[in-house]
């Protein structure tokens, strides 16, 4: 039992269109797209956020970089260009509390990050 | 000889007000900050953009992601919280091909990623 909406995406208890996934990480569209391609990607393991990654955490952290760029190009968005972010605590807006990267891209984008 | 800004930045060629080092990374304020608290982190070696690491780099790419919550925590922005963001080719306004992390604290941030 858990309250995490992603979690309870990973274990299909809530759709999402899933576009990519393997045994550490799963990626879907965002609901409330920010960009013509806005996909989610997220580790399996129940993170609140990237501040909290520590060293036992080291192999997932590299995953999550190494298949940034895999989705990339998976989804069109590589040669053009996209911009990842990732949001922690309430400054930031973060909404759901596991960690999520966000990958934007289809779009020529503006430089306001805050 | 190199015409990387970041790498002359570490090799001490260019002056930048370094609030982080060790033998991997550095990290330094942006000289156009977007927020009170804006920090560019790197890695010493070039590598042009995130979709360019490989599993080479997979040791690299976990000491970045664990390396952010550290600087948030040195810099005072953990607390309230922060934003992460990486540009990867044109669409995202990419300037420095060097991999960049921009860390981004100090405010409220708006959702406008793209």
């Amino acid at each position: 039992m858990t309250d995490c909406l992603f979690c309870k995406i990973i274990a299909g208890e809530i759709p999402a269109k899933i576009v990519y996934e393997d045994s550490q990480v799963i990626a879907f569209n965002d609901i409330r797209p920010k960009a013509p391609t806005h996909i989610l990607l997220i580790p399996r393991k129940h993170i609140e956020k990237l501040s909290d990654l520590n060293a036992d955490d080291a192999a997932l952290s590299s995953h999550l970089m190494l298949t940034v760029g895999k989705i990339a190009e998976m989804a069109g968005i590589n040669e053009n260009g996209f911009r990842v972010v990732v949001n922690n605590g309430p400054f930031s807006g973060q909404e759901v509390y596991h960690l999520h990267f966000h990958l934007l891209g289809g779009k020529q984008m503006s430089w306001n990050p805050a």
